[in-house]
């Protein structure tokens, strides 16, 4: 099942999406949804290419992983941690997966990260890592924007990862029984139509269950959370010299099994 | 005014707290009240010493500040930045003023951390020094904790401050009108009745409007977002040998104005 949220009128509602329909739900969001709220469908379908899709969710806490792909790390110049590391991405981030990412002026240098996100659907607390995969409710996409020389000069990372719109996401969630294995899956991102990063979710470092499993001994997981799982090698910093993203340029996101995000940087 | 968060046969809700009486209101919660939901009086008075206080509120984004006083910098062993630095703690960690804090298994040297927060009041967006405490709704208590251990091995803090319960907070908010000058309090933390930190929010090397400004040019701070705004000298790291939080322990704070909390780690 692709669960969207979509603007009608003005007012964000879930829906589900069939095709090129989207079938309006009557939970008032999708966290409500994931929570338990009313699934039945409130109203007539409506052309997919009719509506304006939004994030499909505010996450509740949103998570990223530090250096999650070896690749990635190598090209950062950093070593991979031997354990999973966590940061915090702030939820004002959060914009819809046409974007646009508003390139701020306390950064010279804009860089992009596809990833996939997973979406909890059942409260985890020290969850065994064979039962994890338990509490996902779906997956989508985010690009973890980031501001490399904030990265650098500021020792935590709220701001170089939590400026407003570094976080687009979407198009949708595909809920979890439609992806059994989150670990199959390529990942692409473009630049100006130009391949960037070329993985596969099966090179994590750390799999999903471990991730859901390390950090639920010490903070739980609630419906609605979103952990994005790290990004394969590819960003704007990895090139000789660095190539960071400027106004005008258009990034492209696509994960099997899911779709495609697209935005712009303005 | 000041305004709690109480449990009324297990449900949280909102009161005015006049004297030695809580006055139910019809918000349902702080957050939406400050949003300009109803604070209509809903009910008969409670005794205070009744009725069972939560956090005021669930912030919607709960930020710290990175060394904002000098002595505990210098206690630190750290430079305090030049400008001000943002961490994200996770808003699952937010417990009631009398906690208790959980010593997780994850972290051998648990620490406190007195703190004034600031409760947002209305949207701030790149807001200038001179307007900011306009958007200031109130001020609270919290207990910024911290693993020590895991802030030295885990490149960003989402865990070490992160961990569930690491941040009781309360006992309630006292409205922005009755401080009008946030850097005139005393602040102070005991453990096991020993007075630890006893500082002034004059201390602080980047002020409350400050903060608020300086981030708002990044980041949107929104209605019921919290900032805890650092901590003075005198954390138990700061100690020859450092003397942290073990199981047993109490962790009283008081500033001036708000009122205290007290908590047990268990």
């Amino acid at each position: 099942m692709r669960l969207c949220t979509f603007l009608d009128a003005g007012t964000p509602r879930v829906g589900r999406v069939e095709g090129d329909q989207v079938i309006p739900l009557a939970a008032p969001d999708l966290v409500t949804l994931i929570r338990g709220g009313d699934a039945g469908e409130a109203g007539p379908p409506v052309p997919l290419n009719r509506v304006s899709l939004t994030a499909p969710l505010r996450p509740v806490k949103l998570l990223g992983v530090v250096r999650n792909y070896a690749l990635h790390a190598a090209e950062m110049r950093e070593e991979a941690p031997a354990d999973p590391q966590l940061f915090s991405k702030l939820v004002t981030a959060v914009t819809g997966p046409d974007g646009p990412v508003v390139h701020p002026d306390v950064t010279d240098q804009l860089d992009y990260e596809g990833e996939l996100a997973v979406v909890i659907g059942r409260t985890a607390k020290d969850v065994d890592e064979a039962d994890a995969l338990d509490h996902v409710f779906g997956y989508t996409i985010v690009d973890d924007v980031s501001a490399r020389d904030l990265q650098a000069t500021e020792r935590q990372w709220a701001r170089a990862k939590g400026c407003d719109t570094f976080a687009p996401m979407g198009p949708w969630v595909v809920t979890a029984d439609e992806i059994p294995d989150p670990h199959g899956l390529r990942i692409r991102t473009w630049v100006n139509g130009e391949l960037r990063q070329d993985g596969s979710t099966g090179d994590m470092l750390h799999s999903v269950a471990k991730l859901i499993s390390w950090f639920s001994r010490a903070v739980t997981r609630e419906p609605g959370d979103v952990i994005a799982t790290g990004t394969p090698a590819g960003v704007g910093k990895g090139f000789d010299p660095p190539r960071f993203l400027r106004p005008g340029d258009t990034v492209r996101i696509a994960i099997d099994a899911i779709g495609a995000i697209e935005h712009a940087v303005v």
